[in-house]
């Protein structure tokens, strides 16, 4: 199946093709970039050099639309939205991963994106998180894959969730995000000089883009409405997001039944591993892997649960299940072209 | 003045030496080490060469007792008493760098560090949190210095708490450590190709010797029972710590009364710097210095207070902050030696 | 076709596995690890629960010798030797990654290693850099892998060696090598704090063991005498090794004439790629990837020659470079399981 | 003595400033930055707030000449030479830490830098590097502080030609930065996310602007002609230059006679540290001091002198070096205000 990757040219467009280029079913057939276009995937990154012999085309949705059955946006939000109506009015499938699709509601879409370009499209993407959406995903021809830090909170908080076991408000968010997460974003910040050796956090509380999308789905969980506050931090390090949440267990809940919602839940799970009592989840230990660990830990003793998780924000966060999605869609074994162990040390 | 550095070739007491070299007042007259007992300073850390003419002694506080007013004891907990002891008994002033002498109740300390070596002093130390006690530690003979992961939990809570604008209970404390807060431990989690690009949990719950040293001093603050959570994690780079503490507003509590509560708190401090509104405390911004960095944000929708802090584990977390006790105890103004400016970048 | 790795709890041996995880070709039969016996891998780390559903067993070469056909032998060295004699011994064919069968001259040998435990067996293994003894290596029953830094200094020095465009004395080989190629080693100077932010040379001159095998592989390519000088640095990062060669020109060479040596030695090579003109190699470009990537600057004025090198010290200078022999071996396309991209960003 | 920093907001103007701030006789009078201007110093940079209390100053070096007897310009070349020129009209003493009086011949100036500013200057500016210079730069009023690299590649190399003790063509000058040598400039190379683990040479050959820097200096050294090729490497790390430098040396060298040249050279310094034999330089050694230490090595069966260095190069590379220029322009103790040792971790 021949499959297009709209704004290849971002951290996740090239992660994107270091999946596919692996994946036995989808073929890449074309690649977009603005800034890149004309040039050869291994002349603009050195890195694919013989990996890929595709140029760079403008990222005009319509001249791929005819050549792809499947697509992958990984465009900035706002931009994304008209070549997805695009794509889809041509009967592509696409796999969005920007935030365009995410929010099912459009005025909270635009309280923290702006106007939106494709409105009539909002609502009809399913959220591309497969371990909660699995269902929805067979055969779906417009996924908004889960934003990064979103996965990372909702992999183990949903679990508990659902089981009731812990209160839906008061929740309390805390994240470690990679710079990747940021794409190649060329502001000062950013910058090596200024992250070596450095750990801030950004947009404490609830000012952080993803976290509506997270209440969102957590509010599907509870059957109710979620309050979480959200702290998320840029760590010094290029790939990973560790997560912690920090829960008011609903009535009594003991370690053991807190670990046995979350066993439950990813008993058949091949990217979610619950970790064994006394591991913690780690950033090495999902390097360039699409697997999310996830382990609970109840504090009995000052009333608290807490959820810990890691992932590869650029993979299981973003490219790794845009893959996932697209095999679930196409009717592929969901696993395919994604069980790469992790790259260790 | 002279004073003495036990334990001067670990991590805390190298930076004892590099801050004690720049001090006016302090003069360096012996230094001990078991392991380096006999070398010269700058052979045994080439850094030294130049800045420091002495050798290495055995640990022996005996023999430095007579020679100096004042010893910083920078030994492992527990092998920290005996030498503690031995001084104090040849009337030498001490700081305390270990965790010896910061719980004030020997069941508590046994239960989490076993059997202790001098429980005659047990309860008899100054907390040494300059903040907090000032009073307390000037003219002080014992002192403890104050652990890394408290000073940056307690610094930004216990303001909210003594002004009650927090609840004491069901509070979440979110670290995020460099690796020298280690110190040089030959365990294969601290190899470089383990840590780089790492980020994960460890103790997570209320299973870190820190924990119950957090609460003892909130109590202090809250003028009642304090319980937290603790979760501790490891960051990819050397010094520093950026804490977040999660509470609950007791009543309403608005950002504006949160920043005051604080601002108030800190507003005399060379050494804790409130941000403006806006900020978030970065590592990068504490790097090399005495300072640590704080901050509050109210999420009203979510009923919760969040404080940040930033600090550099080895200065204010240790080593600045023990001299900056010392400072006090000998009647010097408190900054003396600790104006450097941050390592930028 | 079954195979072993023999070590297969160092970074090596854990390298080995992910790779061969990949292989459609090689199913991995056993694995050893005197540590870790007993444990299951996904036990043992945490990062490979759910890839590979074997144990540890102890590092006895004769118990899995009925069993596979193949070993990857990634022990120590001296401790390498007695295993490949016993899995020779039993008819199975060894890629042995440690330095034991790397030096054709037991002398040699014996003055930078020590005594050798197998020497029967030295000067029969095939020199395992299959882009310099591709037709030895089809068919051989005893490999060894080429050293991490020998094939970063090889790959772009031989070609023009052979081509008698450089003089084959008064070589300078300046390397830089992320930390894993140390493997998990205990020492204080692998520490994270110690490495951090540092960079340091170690052996400088004829010291490191690595000089000699370069210059044997070298003097074969300029059959005579070669004379190097070999500066390895240590660096910041986990993986890959950036080298530099300068050398002296043989006569007018241009950088024209030079480039072109290169070009037309790897003209058909899938894993050694010769950079355009203006583009400097980087460790980013090959990090998980069994690409070394090479160039070729003449600077006429100064009469010098200079080549750079980079490559991914666990993959193209072990584990991807033993799995490429043991495919010549085997009479698989040389290639298989050895596509992957790298890691980018 | 009053001061200025002219350009203060960029990695070299905040490093001067942080020297600054503990030099017991240069008070910082005026700070300026185009960029910044109107804000205060420690609203711009968090890190500094509560240790200058001085806002930004438009870069008008009229207005700021009245105020101070000497001014630091860390401005970028081409833009710094206007400056100085207005400030040497009005008297004020300068330490420039631009390219742009570094060069004595304008005609190479402005084959590598374009068209010169001030030319009438050129050449009558003193090298800044008072381990070579020292009696020209005692009551100097126009310094041009060495660059980072040549700094680093002529202390080793000095001596050694001074001596007569290696050849002066030849030369190969290997280097690594770390990245806050190109300043905070916005390219995508500088972003966290691809240097993180990276490592390559960039310009090598004779392409870097501090190569004809490096063979004006040397050929003092060697009262002749110095011809040396020269390949600058990007370090994934903030601070610290290690150079290694290879020579064939001039008849029969011993590492005793090397050692001893460069021993002798730097017996009274006190920056400059000869390393004890077995030692190597490292950047950990170094970082945050104004120390450069070397070292020699010989390798006789290769013919070849191999010296290695390190430094930090916002320090003795740039704003540290800056400084002790002005120390002995204005007849202060050289040391003065640079005795801090390094930080360690």
């Amino acid at each position: 199946m021949k499959v297009a990757v709209v704004g290849a040219s971002g951290y996740t467009g090239l992660e994107l093709l270091r999946i596919l280029l692996r994946h036995p079913e989808l073929e890449i057939a074309a690649v977009t970039s603005e800034q890149r276009a004309g040039q050869l995937v291994g002349e603009a990154f050195p890195a694919l050099r013989g990996h890929l012999d595709l140029a760079f085309e403008p990222a005009d949705a319509a001249a791929i639309a005819g050549r792809v059955q499947l697509a992958f946006t990984a465009l900035p939000h706002a931009a994304s939205a008209p070549s997805v109506r695009t794509l889809r009015d041509a009967g592509v499938s696409v796999v969005d991963l920007s935030a365009d699709f995410r929010l099912h509601d459009l005025a909270t879409y635009e309280r923290w994106y702006g106007p939106h370009a494709a409105p009539e499209l909002v609502g009809r993407a399913v959220y591309g998180l497969p371990e909660l959406h699995r269902d929805a995903l067979r055969g779906a021809t417009l996924v908004a894959a889960a934003g990064c830090y979103p996965t990372s909170a909702l992999l183990p908080l949903v679990p508990l969730l659902r089981a009731g076991l812990v209160e839906p408000t008061g929740l309390h968010v805390d994240s470690k995000s990679g710079v990747s997460g940021a794409g190649r974003k060329l502001e000062a910040g950013y910058l090596f000089a200024e992250l070596d050796g450095n750990c801030h956090a950004y947009k404490p509380g609830y000012a952080h883009r993803h976290a509506p999308e997270i209440e969102q789905e957590a509010a599907l969980a509870a059957a109710g409405e979620v309050r979480l506050s959200f702290v998320p931090h840029l760590l010094p390090t290029t790939r990973g997001i560790a997560t912690s949440v920090y829960a008011r267990p609903r009535g009594e809940v003991s370690g053991a039944l807190a670990r046995e919602a979350l066993g439950d839940a990813y008993a058949g799970e091949r990217f979610v591993r619950v970790l064994p009592e006394g591991e913690t989840p780690s950033l090495q230990a999902v390097r360039g892997s699409n697997c999310c660990d996830v382990t609970v830990v109840v504090d009995e003793r000052n009333e608290t649960v807490i959820l810990l998780s890691a992932l590869d924000n650029l993979v299981k966060g973003a490219s790794g299940q845009a893959v996932q999605c697209a095999n679930l869609m196409c009717g592929l074994p969901e696993e395919t072209g994604l069980l790469e162990a992790p790259l260790l040390p």
